[in-house]
């Protein structure tokens, strides 16, 4: 691994339309301060070597600043601008990036991801050009198929999460393709790109916060 | 609805081996108590008619009796053993309900069941004869084949839940269907019995506590 520096992007680019709470929900408070430090925090304490980029959407810049000082956070990071979809603003970090480096994308209303999920990431991409973190579906699950619908082997699925880690020149290839709807995350760009994608185990408290639920759900954990 | 009186079955027959607690994970205290006794009790604060019955391990029954001193609790139940699989327990519960019910068969270790989704599976299974409580895949999915995988449409699918909530004939005719490793929950049984299931929302906090990190979830939800 050592031949690679490691960097992180760190996707908040949403302007929370879907949490009602007002500000966006990487601002949102948890166990006493925004889930965006706290995620940013995860990845300092893994490695103060990691070089940080920071997307977020230009209007909240000054307002993250406020909070920065606020909450005495002081992890370095790089700004990037945030993009109208996911996929955009991947791109505009992607700017930010170096071409012999080893690039996890990572969701900023993510911040129970944990250290050995990083670092495993880190470690498998080294050495296969990608990982995407995954754990298995725990609960019985039916495909909906018109007005019916049956149960399918949970066992033949898996719950994808980030941090999605790739060789830099990898990942800038992939986001070289044209935008398409369905580019909801690095996997499937980097799969259009022609490239196998790497499966590694993730963590189960890894969620992403959308919902209010998930929100006390995220206070509760990172209390701990 | 006023025809049918409302039971349900609350399956509690684990012993508990994937915890590694100890105890039985439906006998691990969240939010000051058991979580068997806050599920209980959610179906009692919903209707203090209705006609719950307890599928329990029979080695657990005198362990269950001295909790429920100790903690003051006085939900009524009745007793049913509990069998080899959540077949054998289901069925085992089945003898003691009626034959003009409505039939809700829940998890024991689903604590955060909601009142409004305990009411929309005894309404809909009213009209329909079924209803199984499902929610939406709020996360990217990937489905394993052989060494690869690839992105699936999310839309598509549902995690299922419980109460599922039957007419107590068809619950009846389909637990008389010989078993099968299959039959994890009792849609599939029911499903087998040439019934089509009938899906109706969930609430997303519903979930089945089996790891240790659901338990800091649950204690976290209940505690509100």
């Amino acid at each position: 691994m050592s031949e690679f520096s490691k960097e992180v992007i760190v996707v908040a680019g949403g302007l929370g339309k879907r949490m009602h709470a007002g500000i966006p929900k990487q601002f949102l408070v948890a166990a006493g301060k925004p889930l965006l430090m706290h995620t940013l925090q995860r990845f300092y304490d893994y490695s103060a070597e990691i070089k940080i980029i920071l997307v977020l959407p230009d209007p909240f810049k000054a307002y993250w600043e406020s909070l920065c000082r606020k909450f005495s956070f002081e992890v370095p990071c790089i700004f990037a601008s945030g993009g109208e979809t996911r996929y955009f603003s991947v791109k505009s970090g992607l700017k930010h990036t170096g071409d012999e480096s080893l690039v996890a994308v990572h969701d900023g209303v993510r911040p129970l991801v944990s250290a050995d999920t990083i670092q495993r990431v880190f470690k498998i991409a080294a050495a296969e050009g990608n990982a995407v973190p995954v754990v298995n579906v725990n609960q019985t699950m039916r495909k909906i198929s018109g007005s019916d619908s049956h149960t399918v082997n949970r066992d033949e699925y898996r719950l994808v999460q980030t941090p999605q880690c790739f060789r830099a020149d990898i990942l800038k290839k992939a986001y070289r393709i044209e935008y398409e709807d369905r580019f909801t995350d690095d996997a499937i760009v980097v799969e259009a790109s022609g490239v196998k994608i790497c499966l590694v185990q993730g963590n189960p408290e890894n969620i992403k916060i959308t919902h209010p639920s998930e929100l006390k759900i995220a206070d509760a954990l990172l209390k701990q």
